[in-house]
Order: C-alpha cells, then structure tokens, then sequence
C-alpha cells in the first residue's frame, strides 16, 4: 500500500478549517473526498496541522495511504483535477509506510502578515489583518525574540485549553518589513518551531502589536511567560492573517524541498 | 460647487464593471451611491476608464461635483466607511471646477498579471489569468515592443465594435518578470497609452502569449496591425488578470502622484 506525503496550499476564507467537522467545508474533508473518488475506497488523511476556520496554508502537509499503485505526478494532478480552486496539491511524493503527517513533524513554521496602513488594499483584504495605526518594528522585533528558546507557552494558548504540557520550543520569532505595497506596508511575522498551542501564534502576533502600539513594553515577554495567564496576554489576531507556511521533517521521513514550495521569504505570498 | 477628483483601487471580481448598468453591482453604481449619501443629494461620477466586469484597478480616476464642502481628507474617511470592502477611495483632492476625469485623461497605463507555473496558487486564482505552459519571454518581449508608437489598433479591438477612429498611441509597452514566487513565475505586462480600445489590452495579451508559446512570429505584430482584421489576433485574454493602474493628466489638472498610490513597479499589486 503506498503512503502518501501531499503538500497542500490553501486559501482558508471558505472553510471552517482544516479538520473535518459535522458541517461546513474543511480542507480534510475535500482531501479526503478527493482521495477516495481516485482510489475508489474511502481514504483517510491526516494532516501536520490543524489550521482553524480563515486560516491559510503555503504549504501543509498530509500523509494517506491508498491501494492502488499511481506515479506521485498523476495523484496531484488527478487530485487537483477534483479539488476545488482553492486548495491545489502542490506537490506528492512516496514516503516511507510509518510516516505520519501529524506525529513526525519535527518543526512548524507560521507567517501571519499585516497590512500596516490607513486604507485596506482591497487586494489583500482576505490575506492579512489590518492594522491602520503606526506600529513601531524596532520595539516588535525586540519583543518577538523573547519568545525564542524552550518555555511554558501557557499564557499564550487559547482561553480553555486543557493541554497539560504547554512547553513549546521556538527556534525563530522575528518580523520582516515589505516597505511599500500599494498604499501600505507589509510586516509579515515568522515563527518556527517544535510545535504550537491553540491560538497561540495569534496570540503572540496581538501581543506584539500592543507592544507595537506603545501599550505594552517590549522587555514584558518574560514576564507574561512567567505569569502562565491567558488573561495577561494581548488579543487574538484575526485568522485571516495567518499562515502555515512549512513543514519540516527528520530527513528519514523526507525533508519538505523548500525551495520546490518557495517559502524563503514573506514576499511569495500572494505574489 | 466644489470639484472632487477620486483615486480608487478595487477588486474587479464581484462587479459587473465600472458603470452603471440596469442589473448588478456597479463600481460607479457604488460610489455615486456613497457620494449621494454624504453629499444629501444625487452626485454623479465620471470615470477615466471603463473598465470591464472581472477587471481590478489600482489607481482608477473619478471626477464628481459636491454640493457641500468638506475637507478632502475627511471625503475619502466618510466614503470608505459607505463604500464596500472591494472598493476603497485611495486619495481625493479637490480639481479645478473643469476638470473632467475622463475626458481630461492623457494617459492611461494598464497592467496584466499572468500566473505562469504548473499550479495556480489559491492565493492568485481571483488575480491573475494561468497560462500553465512554457512562456518564452524574449520572444513576447520583442513582440510587445512592436505596439510602441502610433497605430491603427482596428485588429486588436471587440469584435463588432463601430469605433470610428481605432488609431491610438502607445507610449510604454513591456514585460515585467517577478522570478518565482510560490511555485510559479508571475510575468506582468504593462502597457501606457493615450486611450484603449474594448478589450484592447486583453487581445494584445492574449496574441502575446501565442508568440510566447511558439505559434506565432515576435515579428508578425506589424503586419497583424496592418491588416486591421480582428479575426487574425489571438484570443482575448480573461478579465481577472487586468489591472488598471494609473491615469495621467496635465500638470493644470493635476498629475497623479505615482509615489502615493504605488503603481511604480509589478510587486505592488497584492502585496
């Protein structure tokens, strides 16, 4: 039986996220549905992360295993000849028969962009989170780099989570500045790492837009990491800013080929 | 009475064009509808291009007479709270009380986005047109050079349109390549002229992509022009890949300011 490793993008405006639900499109659900009209059985996929309602994917990625024996290159484009416009295989490769989306992902990198200025492009009114006043980078960037390291990430998770091990590990947290796009500028944030609480790159991303806005100090993460409490942090961010933009793997799994998705930089998206 | 002169940007996607038609949302329709509300009166707009049903604008030109005087800056906040999402007032300044934004125009410049990789990103699907096969740029490059200057464009014009004068001139006509983003290449043509003719931008882009696909000569432009048949171009490219990105006047009605509204390069657009 082949296992499959899928590489999805998707634009996440119409969906109630990745995973399937009861009602509603989720990502999964077409995958699935997808996968088994091709293999004509019912398919199961499971994917690295699961992107909430709004969210949108560079490049997730999904494991399945099918019956039938078909080249990578003919299941992508058997599959993007049956998925809807709005998620597109990007990429399919035979991977090893206990490789598992979800359990062997190893690192996790998340965009979420902002669109920094007095009037909302049209263009991009459903791929970022405005934000029409100024925001200062300098005090952002240093803020987003206390997140750096291993820490309990309890006060950053979604108010009600009842995860019992909170402590994450983050190799990057830095923002990139796109001077001037149309009638704005771009800051897009970037955050790596070995995995991430409900809501939590949201969270961060209000947080250092207070921090941003003067209303809270940049040298205050520690502090808000100590305290453990939701309530101390700032306000989610929209979904429709975020991104799953990579996902990485030990390379006897396969590692994703970056450079194949075009994820090097904040500037690929939408483009 | 003061005279206003509007930039706007909108998403093509939702409106039946710029003007007013019996059925369907209008972008004249809109703003006319937002002027009308803030002025307490019927107030008319006059735009600088028509731009067709799918066809976005970065920087389209209205002119419209107010009844009561409110500061600029205070016009553009009160109508983008009226005006929809996918239409937003990207300047206005007051002209001198002649100034027509259609008939005043000296210049028009067009943009056309063409997504060229295997994949259609999600994120580009609304913006762009998939052109899926090789492109040979040089070839398409050379070919649009040859609609620089002063021409009868009668062969590039709808098919059954009674235009009398169809010789129009063209001023800037070129590819742009933005190398590779997400996992395809965006090609942005950009062409700058005294007026257009129906769907004249779009039959020069479809033709350009049949030289740049091998099936016709980069040579054959002058001679194609030349026999003034509509029948001999190439197909008429779709709609969602054209962008109107800037109008030009007479210094003494007012020249856009290009640095405001961003249309200097192809990144711009939906960054």
């Amino acid at each position: 039986m082949p296992n499959l490793k899928l590489t999805l993008s998707y634009d996440g405006t119409d969906f109630v996220g990745w995973q399937r639900q009861a009602k509603g499109r989720s990502v999964q659900g077409e995958l699935e549905d997808a996968l088994s009209r091709m293999d004509k059985r019912a398919v199961a996929a499971v994917g690295a992360g699961r992107t909430d309602s709004g969210v949108h994917a560079l490049a997730q990625v999904a494991s399945a295993q099918i019956v039938n024996h078909i080249p990578p290159a003919s299941v992508r484009q058997g599959l993007n000849a049956i998925l809807p416009e709005d998620v597109r295989v990007v990429a399919v490769e035979e991977a090893p028969a206990s490789f598992n989306a979800r359990h062997d992902a190893r690192s996790k990198t998340y965009r979420y962009r902002i669109f920094n200025g007095d009037t909302l492009s049209p263009f991009v009114r459903r791929y970022a989170w405005h934000v029409p006043h100024q925001l200062d980078l300098t005090a952002m960037r240093a803020a987003a780099r206390c997140f750096v390291g291993r820490h309990d990430c309890a006060a950053l998770q979604a108010a009600g989570s009842d995860v019992v091990d909170t402590v994450r590990t983050i190799g990057q947290s830095d923002w990139l500045e796109i001077p001037r796009v149309d009638y704005g500028r771009v800051l897009v944030y970037q955050i790596a790492g070995s995995g991430f609480l409900r809501h939590m790159v949201r969270t961060m991303v209000g947080t250092l837009v207070e921090v941003g806005a003067g209303r809270r100090e940049p040298g205050s993460m520690d502090a808000l990491l100590a305290s453990k409490r939701r309530g101390l942090a700032g306000p989610t961010a929209p979904p429709q800013g975020l991104y799953l933009a990579r996902v990485d793997y030990d390379p006897a799994t396969g590692a994703l080929d970056a450079d194949r998705v075009g994820v090097q930089d904040g500037r690929d998206i939408l483009q």
